[in-house]
Order: C-alpha cells, then structure tokens, then sequence
C-alpha cells in the first residue's frame, strides 16, 4: 500500500521530511554504543545531545522523537497552567501544533507579523501586565519560518525580541525545525541565532537528512525538567543510540549542502515566475516556494492532482497555493522537471 | 560518562529493558523500505502494525515510541476530560505513568486487588452509575504485573473483566508492556490474551529486545484517532521503518525465547529462597523477582550500591525490597553470580 | 476601606455592573421560598431558570454565579478537550475570559472581523475540515459586542453564523452577557435574537440590576449535563433563591428601562464630540461609550486620574481610550458633569 | 415542581445544607452596603473576608459561592500541572470533587487512613521523592471527616501532618466545610484547628445556615492569588454583599449552637443502636449518623424510599449504608420520629 518513494519517475516536493538517511548514517547507525536511556542513558544520545548543545551555544540537550515534541517539553518545562505563550500569528507551534498546546493548559497567543517577523510594537503591548488577564510566561519564535514560505526574519530582530523578553524576565523558545536552513542565509553558525534565545528545538529528520528525531537544547535546569518530562509523555526511548547515531552524523556532517537546496529553490521559484501572471511564486530565502493559483481558476486539490499524474509530488496551502520544498534529493534536473509540469497543466487547462 | 552496559563484569538485572538490537535486527534495519510516516506512511512501519494487529488479533495498529506513549494514547483516543479509567491501584499506568495522565483531564481511579489483579466485587461497586462524580469511560488491565512481581492474573480475571466493561458499555485497555510474558506464562498466544480487551499496548523493547519502540493495536477507528493524536503529541516520526524493522524482527522471532528468562528468573528466586529467612523472593510466574530485605537491616538504596560494588546491577523498590528482571543477556551463570554476591553482602553485614 | 459607591459626587461610568438591586428585589428576596439547589433544586432558582429559558426561547435554563461561568460551562458541556471554537478576535471571552478556556483543553481561535461580527468568508475558511488540525466544535458570538464599543451584528450576521454553522453541525454560543441591550437596540425580543444560537448566557448584575448572578439557557440535554459541571467546579449553591429572586425580579421588569440607558450614552457620546477633533468618541448603539484619546497626549490611566479627581470614575482600554458604560444611576446631570469634567481636564492640560 | 422543605410532617436528614437562612440573617442582607466585587470591592464581602480570616488566624480571605470552589482554588493557586495532592483516600475532594481535580492538572493521590485521619506512616512514605513520578505540592486534610462519619482527627494528628508538611517544604490545606462542627466537638477555637493548615475553606451554608457561600482562607499572596483564579473561574459577583451579609451573620452568631447539632446525633444514634443487632449507627462526635444496614436485607435505595413515605428525608452512602445529618430544623421530637420509622420499617419488612 506504501508508495516506495525513490521510484525514479517521482520528484516529491511536499517535504524536506522525505528525505533518506545517507550510507554514513546507516554506518554509523551499525557500530553506535547503545545504552538504556530510561536508565542511566544512552551513550550515543548522550554524545548527540552534548555535541548538539555545544553547536547551538547551549549547557545542554535532549534527544526527542520530534520537533513538535522539542516544542512541547519547551512549553511544558517553562509555562505553567493558565499562563500564556506569545508567538507569530502563523507559526507552526499555533498554526500545525495547536493540539499539543491544548493538552498544556497554556494560552497561545498570536501576535501579526510579516515575513514570519511578529510585530515588534504589538508584541510589546502584548506584554504589558495590564494587556491580558494571563501571565505571559515565553515568547517563541520560528526560522526559517514555515508558513510565510522559508523566510528567515533578521538577525536584528531577534535581538529585538530577546532584550523585550529579558526586560521583562521571560525566556525565548526557537522553533529551529530549519534552523540550519536559515543560518545558512544569512551566512552565520548556528549558534549566532540561539544565542538570542533560551531554548531551541531542531529538527534532524528534514533538510539535515537524518530518518528521525530532533533535538531540543537549553540551560542545564531547563533540559533536566525537560528530560523528566519527556519520560511522562512517552518520548523516552531505550537503546536509542541506533537513530540518535543518524542525527550525529546529520548535525555534523549535513548542514553545509544545505545551500544547494537553497539554489534549487531559487531556480524552481525563477522557473515558475517565467509563468507570471497566472502563477506566480515567493523569491525563497531557503528551500520553500509557495505558489500562488489565484488566476488558474483551479484549486490547489486539484492541482495537487494534475501535478500527481505527472510525477510531481506538491502539497496545498489552503486553496489557493501549493507549497513546494526543495531537499537533498531534487536535482536541477528534477526542477526543470517540475517546471515543465506545471506549463503542462496550464496549457491543458 | 555513559557505563558501557555489555562490560563482562556487569550483570544487569535492572530491566528487562536493557537488551541491546540481535544482529537480524541490525541487518533488517540496514535494509527496510522508508517513507515518511508523517505524509503517506512509512512502509516497515505499516508492516509491523499490521503484523503486530494480527498477531493481537487486532484491525488495526500503531508504532509509538514508548508503551507509555500507547498507554497515553489510548486515553486520550477513547476517555474525555473530567471522565475516569478504572486500573488496578498498583498498575503502571497510575503507579509511574500518572503524570502523563494529568494532562489529558482523565481520573485514574485505583481499585485494590491481588497479584496484579483488581477484585472483581469493587470494580464492580466502582462501575455503579452513583458511586462516582466522574462516568467511568475505560478500564485497564496489566499483564504481567509489573508492581505485582510480574504476575499474570488468569484468563478467567481477563473474561470477567471484559463481561463487566461490556455490562456498561465501556472499553477495556490491556497494558501489555510484558505481553509475550504473560502468554508464555499460560502456554497461550498473546491473542488468547487480547481477545478480551479492545485496545492493547506492546512493548517491543524489554523482553523482545528491539532497541526502540511499542506498538498500540485496537480497532480501525480507534487507532485512526490515536494516530491524529500522535501527531499531536510530537510521537509521529519520518523514516522511522529504520527502528519499525528491529520491531519487526522483535515480534516475528523473540517470543519463544522468553522461557529462558522465566526459567533463570526462578533459578534466581530459588536461590535467594536459600538465604532465607533473612531474605526471601517471591516465586516468579515470569522474569521479575522481587527481594524482600526487611529483615537485613540495610534499606533497599544501601543494597543496590553494595551488590553494584560486586558487579550486580539492581534497582530499589520502595525502601525494603529489590527488583531483579531476567532477560537475553542474563545466563545461569549470571543467575549464580547474583546469588553469590547477595550471599556475600549479608555475610559481610 | 471601601468606597461607599453610592455617594453624591461620584458619577461611576466604569461598567454596568455596578448597578445596585431595586426595592422590588429586595422585597422579593425577602419572600423568595428556598430549597437546597444542590440536592432537589431551589424552587426559585427553578423559577428564575423556567423564565428565562422561556424568554430566550431555549427548553432550559441554569443559574450560575457569573456570566463568565456560563459561558464556561456552555463550553465544558459541548466543546471537548483538543478541540475548539471560533469566535470573534477580541470577544470577550476569549480576550478577558481565555484563562477559563485553558482549563478546559479547548483551543479558542480568534477570527478577525468588524463591529464585533466576524468575517463570514474567514469564518468560512476556518471552518473547512484542513483548515485546522483540530476539530471546531462551536461558534460563539457576542452581542452587544463588548470591546467593540457594545456594536450589535444585525440579526441577519447572527442568521448566516448560524446557517454555517448548521452547514456543519456544529452548535452556536452566545455570550449575551449585554443581550437585553442588544434586543432593545434593535427593537426586538431576547428571543428573536436567541433563535440563531443554540446556548445563550445572560448576565443578570449588569444594566438589568441584580446583585449577581446570570443564567445560562439551552436545550434539555445540555443545560442537563452543565448542571451537573456547574457542581463540579463549585458554582452550586444552597438556598441560592435569594438572589435568584433578584434575577427573576430582573429578567421580567428591568428590560424595559435599558432604552433610557442608550439615550444617555448617547448623550455622553454627543457631548464628548463636541470636543474634537482632541477628544473623539465612537456613536454608541447600546451602552459603552469608548473615548479616544490618541490626541490628547496623555495616556489613559493618567485621564482615570484626573477624571476621578473630579468625581467621575472611568476605566482606561489599553493605553489610548476610556471606557464609560451608562447604566440605571447615570443621570443626565451626571452626563453633564462628566462632559464638563473633560473639558475641563482638556484646559488644564 | 420543589418541594417546601419545610412543610411540618417531613423531617429532612439529608444534609445540614438544607438549613435556611435566620431572620438575624435576612435582616442583615436587606441593609448591608454593596459595591462591586468584581471592582474594588463589595464592602460587605471585605467585612465577612477579614472577619473570617482573624476568626480562622490567617491573613486574608476569599468568598466563594461554595466550599468546592474553595478547595478548588486551593489548588489552582498552589499546585501546578503535574504536580500532586496528597489527602485521605475518602476526602471530599477526591471521592467528591474529583471532577475539579481533573481540570486542574493536578494528581490527587488517596493515602488510606483511618477515621478521616490518614496513616502517618504511609504519607511519610508517600513524600519521599522517590516514592512517585511527580513533586507533591500539597497535604489535604479535611475535619469534621464527612465520609468518615463526621469524625475529628486530633489536633496532634493535624499538628504532625503539619510538621511533615513544613519538613518537605509543601502547604497543608484543609477542607473546613463542617470546621466549626470539628472546633466544637474538640472543645477550641476554629483557630485551634487552623494554626496547623496554610489555607482553609469554610463552609457557611451548612450547620452554620447562611443560604451560600464558602470563605477560603489563607496568607496575603495566596488568596491574591486566588482572587484573580476566582475571576477566571467564574466565581466572581458583583453586589455579592447581599448574602455575604448572611455569612457574616452565620459565622459571628451561629456556631455556639452546634452542639445541639451534636446532641441531636447523639440521640439519634442511641435510638437506631436500640435496634440492633438489625440495625447499628456510628457513635458521633459530630453532627453526622451513618447507618449500617447490612443486616436488613434491603439495600439503601429502599430504605430511603421506605422513610421517605413516613416523612423521613435520608440519603443513601453506598448500597448499605445510610447517612443522616442534623442540624437547626432537626428537633428532639424529630428525632424520635425518626428513630420510630425506622422501627416501623423493620417491622413491615
């Protein structure tokens, strides 16, 4: 029933998830020293959460099964019942990972932004005590940032938002699900972003390659009531080290081709805006286009569907846009592929 | 910093959760299709649900990174806030598991039993409409026992409990964290068990010895609910058919093997039955034994650090007694070790 | 240490909520027969319960402490944990209201609108099943519109909501805490308002006059389980036919008189735009008056000050506008004054 | 619909909350100085407030429409998500309340005990760290014990249980809904009992006969804190002093009468130990008889039907068991009636 994903006449663009874990990491996986890691933990875990931590500038870290739940235990471990989290209107922890908030009793609180970049004035009227009847106990941001189409808001405003945040002794939680994408903009390590921020969540298992897993990293007190709480929702795992092993080699190794996935953005968005008006696609920061089917008079379903039959793999974005996203397995080849694809559809539209 | 666990010199009886990948595990994960299981699903993956379903006599299963997250998502599949899951007062589930619990606005109401099982008049004066403030929206059942040393409540406890939770229309949930045990116990298929209950969990990392990972099996709409729900909670991983495969293998081929550690987990009670009455076990049904040290005037914290001293790894249960799970890397040898070390802390007393 | 409020200087614009009970009430408090509401009901409260419901034309009515009770329940008795409800983005319950909401699990989504209504196409969307990882399980308006500056959506907005949400089977909410307000604005009965939703909640201790209290309607069913939730979470009370006398004496008498109370924000609005373009207010619908004082340089709690100096007392809306409410103990005279009060906190600048 | 509960030929025992508020009481309510509670304060409540809390040795207090509100708000302001609560296993608050419990996050953890008096030894147990997966944030304890029978732990129990407490840093609640009942019964003030607790709800509406209402009780943070918890909750009125008038009356007036109460359960239990072995009751401390009637053959609902058609109001306590509870309406002659159709019903059997 499951659609072997690398049959050559499928160029899939729904995901940076997709990707497949590299012969290295299936070396690496092979010989990694395990241990029991609801135990006294696994020594491969262990040397990816220190080697993690140590990339993103932070005391320490902690293997998780996801980067939804880095985000949960972030909030878990920082915001108590009833006080309330400030973030982007459209941020994936709001937008996707409403659900896990709920079970928090945490309020998620939106705050209008543009490019992915939250309003700096309306979040600090957001912040004054009298503005809401909850404490607000986290700020969070997101870069890249997912839904405004791989946009990596600036340095600056990070800053921005972390001397808001300390002046008034709250921390930041990064959502880095691409975090690696969005250093890799704007030519800087990594930890030149989380060092505007308390804790940072990673994802290992998109354009980094890794099959599973994400990492989140903090201070020291703050990831071993992480930890803890891990444990309680069922994202310990025992001899782990076999994929934590993948992410090792994810982290150490894969965060430099990033770049590549970037310039096939680049030439996927060039290659659709050749289509301009009746498509027309965001220039990318990193390694997301959303295109825009406004004037197809087709929604984004159906285009989903047309592309499908092609070989190409696309995903919606409401109705109106689809979203693509470039990774470690699209080719240039793969791209003029796709291009083609969609002249095609307009044509026998 | 992380012990390595396979040292000759350590025998670890801490849990049966220690138990380090065999190399058909290795070599099945080395070559398992992938996909990714947050879009169309992985392949591996839904090859082990669907083997573990039939296998538990079940429509429909879900890879979960823990049996606590199964545990987890059976509750907040099937009981809604401010509802209640009648469990037996020492189950895990309320025992170690209660914190996972106080996010989903369920009750965990304790009825008292013996050996692992609930006495069947209080669940029923429990089931009354007018005996709670709270409907009573699933039981849960153990086996083996866990907090119980291991024991395995008969079929007839199973039956009986499923013709009461029909009675009133409610589910039942089997923690099968020791599943293959319990059945191994009773000469039976694990379906023989699972036949009574509507939801099952599975670890497939103690005794089974996959390094990673459980699998929750009930019916098609149930666990359509408990996949949404993973998601939620951040449990929904990519090409997580690298660890499905170890599951696979796990539950295929490991079973058979689990005679052996009943059979040294008696050889263990045997021997430190020797030593009574100064200290005395209970006689296992399956892999724990339980070490009662009231009367050796050393608590249970000072007897896991003298018998760590001479190689033996053990964990405390409470102040007075140990917990010694027997499992793949445990042998007679092992067994005669363990004994003779426990021989050589009381004479040293 | 409290400020008797009825004292001759002082005109107290903060809310309606400060009304104090008639002499009819107190005459009927006194005679009111009382039973134990929480065992067999208080025939009073009974009574105030059967009325109301009948006014509002819903099968069933509840008498809780508070409007902001109501709607809790209204929620707790249809919404359930990780699900959630759309309402209008700066309604009252979830922007003063939304700590109740994160005991519940229920997720609130603000949908943006104007003067109170929400944006039906944005309603729309919302509303579609991928619009959302979580399931909508209610709409919940508000009419008069608090924060809106007590706007009143037209019947046919409330109609199209509740056609949407027939369209998907989803029950409607109303927070009617000014509902009356609205009715008499719109030269209607409660009832043709009430039509539209499914469950209304009705603050009883605003311009209606009762010491406290409010009441919640509905169908059998589920005013029958918020009954049972009204106990849960404490807001059952004894001989609360006491007070549920005043609210009956309420809801029949003290309807009628609200027209007297537009009048005089009318009045007051009237008045304040004489002063602009320094001052501006908005042309009120109901009671609430808002005043902007962007133009004036001084922000608004420093504008409570001043106007309280003078004997008026107001409440600041963020940093930039008062809120004045006019209720039974507003006068003309006391419209005069307060208008004159500005002024003259306008020279003295 | 309601019945009058006080028509002559009925003698209700079902609870002391069925008393009715006093003329003292109604007098004080029709001239008692209102404001707004939700505002700066209804004078009135403020008076009953610090009225309660010097009676009761604390700093501040909190009205509340019911003692479940109370001890609801004793948690929501000390004890956080995933946190615990230890009290005996039969406590109003787990075996009743349950439901309050569930929205909070918070684990209720019964310790057995004996005569509402929790095992000292098994809650030492139950606070050492490693006893439980999640931090204990708070001891309960409750006097007069309802489901115990209306018994009163001793003030060194209550001063041990204390002692624990301060040793591990954790506040001692105490559900005080029959405070006054324990206070007299031991022969001290209320605050006597309450030195040795951190918060205390007390109830006005039972023995005590204000129509509703709960004071909580505790230190100046604490019940700010529980203030802004009541607001979100809903328990916030507005002109509320018009029953807290009532409360004030109940608490300054109406305890020195209790012993009657007490006497009246005395005699109560003589009469129905009279008829034993058939029939036995508890010997009281307080105002609470329960009465055994295993040995009738007739199970609690019948029973309660079989009074009832003598005029003999009674509640059932399991399906054995019957409780009967005196108070102001409860005469001597009431009680021989009482005691008479018991007889009367044993004879028809």
């Amino acid at each position: 029933m499951a659609v072997v994903a690398e049959a050559p006449t499928v160029v899939d663009l729904r995901s940076d998830t997709v990707t497949r874990p590299t012969e290295a990491m299936y070396a690496r996986m092979r010989v990694a020293p395990l241990g029991d890691d609801g135990l006294d933990a696994d020594p491969t875990a262990r040397a990816l959460e220190e080697t993690a931590a140590a990339m993103l500038g932070k005391a320490a870290g902690l293997f998780v099964p996801s980067c939804t739940m880095g985000n949960l235990l972030a909030i878990l471990a920082q915001v108590q019942r009833s006080e309330q989290v400030l973030l982007e209107t459209q941020a994936h922890m709001i937008n996707t990972e409403r659900g896990a908030a709920t079970l928090t009793g945490a309020f998620l609180l939106g705050i209008p932004g543009a490019d992915g970049a939250m309003d700096l004035e309306r979040l600090g009227d957001a912040l004054r005590p009298a503005a809401s009847p909850l404490r607000t106990a986290m700020i969070a941001l997101e870069t890249s940032h997912n839904a405004a189409g791989g946009t990596v808001p600036p340095l600056a405003h990070m800053a921005a938002v972390a001397d808001l945040a300390r002046a008034h002794g709250i921390p930041v939680h990064l959502d880095g699900a691409r975090l690696f994408n969005a250093a890799t903009h704007l030519g800087v390590e990594p930890a030149d972003l989380t060092r505007h921020v308390d804790t940072v969540s990673l994802c290992l298992s998109k354009g980094l390659s890794a099959p599973v897993g994400a990492v989140l990293a903090g201070s020291g007190p703050v990831i071993a009531t992480a930890r803890r709480l891990r444990k309680m929702i069922g994202g310990t795992q025992r001899q782990v080290g076999v994929v934590a092993a993948a992410g090792l080699e994810a982290i150490t190794t894969m965060g430099a081709r990033l770049a590549e996935d970037h310039d096939r953005a680049r030439q996927l968005s060039d290659g659709l805006n050749a289509l301009r008006p009746t498509l027309s696609a965001n220039v990318p920061q990193t390694n997301i286009v959303q295109v825009d089917l406004a004037r197809t008079r087709r929604d984004s379903e159906r285009w989903v569907g047309d592309l499908e039959a092609l070989g190409i793999r696309t995903r919606p974005l409401g109705e109106r846009r689809l979203r693509l996203v470039t990774h470690r397995h699209i080719t240039a080849g793969d791209v003029e592929r796709t291009v083609a694809a969609f002249r095609t559809c307009l044509i026998a539209a």
